[in-house]
């Protein structure tokens, strides 16, 4: 996006995130730096993985961090924020480290997707935009991916817009869909903004504006006979709406000189109907007519229609993958792991009667394991940031809870998922083209085996912690 | 909010509304006058009413309609579009008359929130925009609405920025969330766009930062001694958390003069926990400092802590909220209900398989029917838009589909519940404040009978068409 075209979002931000700020700052401090995780605790939809998006507007977030003279006047007539740090916020300059998985890729439970290192203030502000652009955009490409996988090669398409939470969730939706694996979107904004190809011919208003369907079908064709998809629904599919397609597509669009690009069925029974309106495309000569449905789709719906033989070829799905509506919360948290006051490095926990609540202390890294024959990913590990792991030598991981569940590679590749998206506040990431984002999401989801991608039960991938960080976190848990 | 920060959303518009609006310009439809209804056909969450929002969102989008000539050279190198339509846009106005529900109102299935009628190119060219913000801020009241019913006069807070789908989800989610009856939000931007007091307190990170819940809370209270709210759950709630929290309200608060505002549970059994911080903190002296749970909350949760005796005096709900996890799909619809052409006025029907979906053809208002007596809405007509009902005699209702099922009232009055709102474009509303859209929303509330406020299983509100409006429908239904 354009700088101009950002929106100031500063004020985004929970109220407490102010509050506490004005209280570091009085307490004395400012000097202070928080280690903070963003993580997940479980996957949406039940599913075997997630993929990380939403980066690039985290960045552009940032990059965008300031307080106007009206956002302090208004924090100042709240009364309780001191002179003083109404100055710090005047004068304020982002200063942490972040690091961050690029977006595409495939992440687990309890990994961190973003590292946040910095004055306690500052890193504490940007945890609600964090977590809002991060959330939103790993539920739906992770949501865009399933129905894409749910397709089997067949295109899907967003379109979505008119049932999304708001404008920005109707736009990055449609780019984070875009990430996860679908073709395109119906919004025309996402395409300007961010290359995401616009999708889409014509609603049903259009046929009935015209006196009859065949009246439609006709002015259509003849302004776009090169790009004609025709909606067949509005009266009768197979009675009416498929034979004035074949009419028209005989009468403009052959006559001169294209084939048509397809038909679209919006209601009544997907599987049924495609099979008949394939029989009679194809008896009219229009085997290269592609099909397109649409109307409550999800990877469910679209996995039953193949199985139950549908002649789709293509897939539009609205509500259920702008809202990821069988799941519409991506659950990251953003935790504090450590703080360094004075130069000493005190790594933090936050205990919880629920276990796996508990937090996993530390500045770390994530390294993933792969097994160097397949190049497929065999297990994760989380590490203390600086911890190398020597790739000379077996590496054996265990289970941080059940630790006598133990693992040991003798063959392997290491690679570390998280990499450096500003140093003290300075930007040294290369944001990446959402094409290669695109294209690096389908390989990532191409390392994973078969299993790790199954819809229900998947196999659970292994995610577990270095000795060091374990020993860390152990000790934290027993001294409590 | 201040016209400077309305976002341009002029291409936030599905592609096909662009060209269909490239066809009808080619087709010589420009001056083509089309009607659309903006409806929504079950009420989520199988509630029996559902709450009307987003209009004020509606008005700055049309008022900030406009192609600039970046939008206008994007939509060029399309290659599909005439330069005639392309000149059309750059020439942009506005001038479709606009009604639609107040927000807060309680509008239930078929009823149109919103009537656009126009030149089709631009009646059609809101419809996604329309959808989106109607859709999506209906939701929100809507649940949150459900919340505030739950919670029997407790106080409820919207805490959900953190997991909203994008920035505006947010913000407009936390808008909509207070006209549905919440008292503030912890977004910090809804407080300064739009006034809805901002809330929030402290994290566990606050908590976690300073050598001991002790210190910590100390620190707090230091700074905030008249607006001091703990949370108590980072370490033991019982143990430490509230122990450590009296041993402040006595050592700073209470020292310097004020009274503690409140403890936050965010953790375990609330119901539990609850009630013996309530023992805790009465025992202390401290009868009147109020408890605050937040936690995975919704309006089932909350009427089970209710029902359990919980001592809570304030609920903060987050993603339950702000996504409406259990309904996240508000199904408004935009369709096309009459045209005018040559002067001629055409009702327009759309058939479906499914009778729920055939639209109700024609130019509508809807009529609620009140008691004069208890001031209750008694039932809801959708009447031809210049038609008058008469209250000077017995007014006989019937179900539009089982017609032998009749009502006649005798006593009562009648209010019409689209107002103008764009006259040719021109803006003739005035806009209500926040606090008017709240205390209205209310007022509507009340005035539905109890047994359509039902969360399970509510009694249908009777919604019927005029006899006029019915004829129009029975006569387009028979000659197709």
């Amino acid at each position: 996006m354009r700088p101009e075209e950002v929106e100031n979002l500063t004020l985004l931000s929970d109220y407490y995130e102010f509050t506490m700020g004005n209280g570091y700052h009085e307490a004395g401090y400012d000097d202070t730096i928080g280690y903070f995780d963003l993580y997940y605790r479980t996957v949406p939809d039940s599913g075997g993985f997630a993929i990380a998006a939403g980066l690039e507007q985290l960045i552009e977030y940032i990059q965008n961090l300031h307080f106007t003279e009206e956002d302090l006047t208004f924090l100042q007539e709240k009364g309780i924020f001191s002179d003083s740090f109404l100055d710090y916020l005047r004068n304020f300059q982002f200063s942490c480290d972040v690091w961050a998985m690029p977006e595409g890729t495939v992440v687990f439970p309890n990994e961190p997707l973003v590292v946040v290192r910095g004055p306690i203030i500052q890193a504490q502000l940007i945890e609600t935009m964090a977590l809002l652009l991060i959330n939103h955009q790993s539920l739906i490409a992770t949501k865009a991916n399933r129905m894409v996988r749910a397709s089997e090669g067949r295109i899907v398409m967003e379109f979505g817009a008119r049932r999304a939470h708001g404008s920005s969730a109707a736009t990055l939706g449609a780019r984070a869909a875009y990430i996860g694996g679908v073709a395109g979107s119906s919004n025309t904004l996402t395409d300007k903004r961010y290359g995401v190809p616009a999708l889409g011919t014509m609603a049903h208003s259009w046929v009935q504006l015209f006196p009859t369907e065949y009246d439609a079908f006709h002015a259509y064709a003849s302004i776009y006979p090169d790009s004609c998809i025709l909606l067949v629904d509005t009266y009768d599919t197979l009675r009416s709406g498929i034979p004035n397609a074949i009419r028209v597509f005989d009468e403009v669009v052959t006559k001169k000189g294209f084939r048509p690009k397809g038909i679209r069925l919006d209601s009544g029974d997907i599987a049924y109907l495609s099979k008949e309106a394939r029989k009679m495309l194809d008896e009219a000569g229009y085997a290269d007519c592609p099909i397109a449905a649409s109307s409550g789709l999800d990877e469910f719906i679209i996995r039953h229609l193949i199985q139950e033989g549908a002649e789709v070829d293509s897939f539009g799905v609205g509500e259920r993958l702008i809202t990821s509506r069988s799941n519409p919360v991506f659950g990251g948290v953003y935790k504090l792991v450590a703080v360094e006051q004075n130069g000493e490095y005190i790594p933090k926990i936050k205990i919880s009667a629920n276990v796996e609540k508990i937090t996993t202390p530390g500045f770390k890294n994530v390294i993933r394991i792969y097994d160097p024959n397949t190049n497929k990913a065999r297990a994760d590990l989380l590490t203390e940031f600086h911890e190398e792991i020597p790739d000379n030598e077996p590496l054996e991981i265990f289970h941080p809870m059940f630790t006598w569940k133990r693992k040991t590679f003798h063959e392997f590749t290491l690679r570390k998922l998280l990499v450096p998206v500003f140093e003290k506040g300075k930007l040294v990431y290369d944001i990446p083209s959402i094409e290669q984002t695109r294209e690096y999401c389908q390989q990532e989801v191409d390392s994973l085996w078969e299993e790790v991608k199954r819809f229900d039960n998947p196999h659970e991938y292994i995610v577990d912690l270095s000795i060091s960080l374990w020993r860390i976190k152990d000790q934290l848990l027993h001294s409590m």
